[in-house]
């Protein structure tokens, strides 16, 4: 059998599922009993050039890439719309759908969830800490086991800012234009330093743990533009090192949630992690406190994410559904 | 539908799996459409008084525990024999099996998870890391991935001894002393300090991963019980630490394999792992350098990793096998 899937949006991760799925085709049909055939790939400019087969379809219409009838939609855009009218229009033609958009997800992720329970598979791995498998880790790792509160470096862009900062003493300013240098922040760096980008993963993380989230006006968020070279030299002199740090737990029912920089001592979990990576903190009722590091961007290992996805979805739904 | 279980070995694991199947009920129920119940306990005394309720068999024959008709075996005997029997006549009879038994998994997992195949569900994320998730991480989240190679720090008592010595300047048998008075190093601690417990650990690690082992003669395997005051003062007048870690990777077809004290620099993944956790760094061709750390022994968290194993066998398999 063939399952036929669509990409949406060809960017870096758009790319990257691409290329995966080309160079794994033979372990995809081995895992899944089915061949991996791309039907469409949905893009702004229809005109760039592109190395993509002939026989794959490049549109700037979302219609044009349901008229494929593809069984599974990979979703690589940016920004809440129209991102989510496409995902409410697959899951509605019983399309499984595999997001990686963390600011749609972060709002509207429990609608789709809802609306693709028992009916299609929902991917959503990649809205966090890309490559990373905290969404994997605990819906199908940590089942019996409830997590009581995590601490996490959600963003690699201010970790390695302050990592930058605090081991060369380099200043917000430099070490941002290296990070933007490199590829992993963005031109406008707004959504990382102050604090956003690991606003919107904390809400995706506790949806997905407590099946909930905080009133978004009640989370204290602040990201590093206010960390000084004065604060970082400080906390070194008391072997700190000051850390981008999204928490959140649940007390008498009540969900207490904050994004800040915080210094934290050598014996704290987080203290290792420099750099771009990404950490999760997760502290549980019965397997103890786990961490999980690895890198928080990426164009192979965000797609990874999704393909690890595209790959349980299969083994867990029939695939064609629109057959049913 | 009720899914009959039987313990095997009722010491700190087996006692921890009983715990946990009592406490967590409604969930389980929850998680798998089925209730739990708890049908014999294989014991090695039957005179010891034991807090268990009058409709459990608690007998020191195997046969007995089979005429219970169990739909499910949690093993946690100690040592090669009788485990790997029982569990190879429990698979024959169609009865899922999760095992916590490392040096039986060692030398007959591939055994096991042949006779197993298709058959019957065969849980086994007890036996490495404790409640650290390794071996799922690796079976349900990495399956797209290609693992290359592994670091770890698998032995707890070990790491425990390594961190007190260099931080506290403790000798090793001031070090060991405690360990085995807090619990967690047995009154005859060869296994932990001559890296046998890390090396069959390492072993079941790469069945797992490599669908193979190597030929154990070849495998260099040593403990900590050389490591002096003076290796830890020098690695610490390098910013270094010493750790015992077990890795391996395949070139070309081979498994590189070795178990063996190493001094790491701050910017390795595990120098930042103290006291007694374990921790897998894992290289793959996608997701990127993984690191998941959490506690290597423990009632509770071992429990847990055989409980996590049990609610994912009855969502993939159907329970009843006996009436197939």
């Amino acid at each position: 059998m063939t399952t036929k899937v669509a990409i949406l949006g060809f960017g870096t991760v758009g790319q990257g599922v691409y290329q995966i799925l080309q160079n794994k085709q033979k372990q995809l049909t081995h895992l899944t009993g089915e061949s991996v055939q791309l039907c469409g790939v949905l893009v702004q400019d229809k005109a760039k050039e592109r190395i993509l087969p002939e026989s794959v379809l490049v549109t700037d219409q979302f219609d044009e890439i349901l008229a494929q009838e593809p069984d599974v939609i990979f979703e690589a855009i940016v920004g809440e719309q129209p991102s989510f009218s496409y995902l409410t229009t697959a899951i509605d033609r019983r399309i499984h759908v595999i997001t990686a958009n963390k600011v749609m997800f972060a709002k509207h992720g429990t609608h789709l969830l809802d609306k693709a329970a028992n009916r299609v598979g929902m991917g959503y791995e990649a809205t966090t800490a890309s490559g990373t498998p905290i969404i994997g880790t605990i819906t199908k790792l940590l089942q019996v086991n409830s997590v009581t509160k995590i601490e996490a470096i959600l963003n690699g862009t201010s970790n390695f800012i302050l990592t930058s900062m605090q081991n060369e003493g380099k200043s917000l300013k430099t070490a941002l234009k290296e990070a933007q240098d490199q590829g992993f922040a963005e031109a406008d760096p707004t959504n990382d330093i102050e604090g956003y980008d690991a606003f919107y993963k904390l809400m995706i993380l506790s949806q997905l743990i407590y099946k909930k989230q905080p009133n978004w006006g009640n989370v204290p968020c602040e990201g590093i533009s206010n960390v000084t070279a004065e604060d970082l030299a400080f906390a070194k002199t008391n072997g700190q090192k000051i850390r981008h740090i999204a928490a959140i737990e649940e007390k008498n029912g009540e969900l207490y949630a904050g994004i800040k920089p915080k210094a934290l001592s050598p014996a704290h979990g987080l203290h290792s992690v420099d750099g771009v990576d990404n950490a999760i903190h997760i502290i549980s009722d019965l397997a103890g406190p786990l961490t999980l590091r690895g890198p928080g961007a990426g164009k192979l290992s965000t797609a990874s994410a999704m393909v690890e996805d595209f790959v349980h979805i299969l083994q867990s739904y029939p695939v064609k559904l629109l057959q049913y």
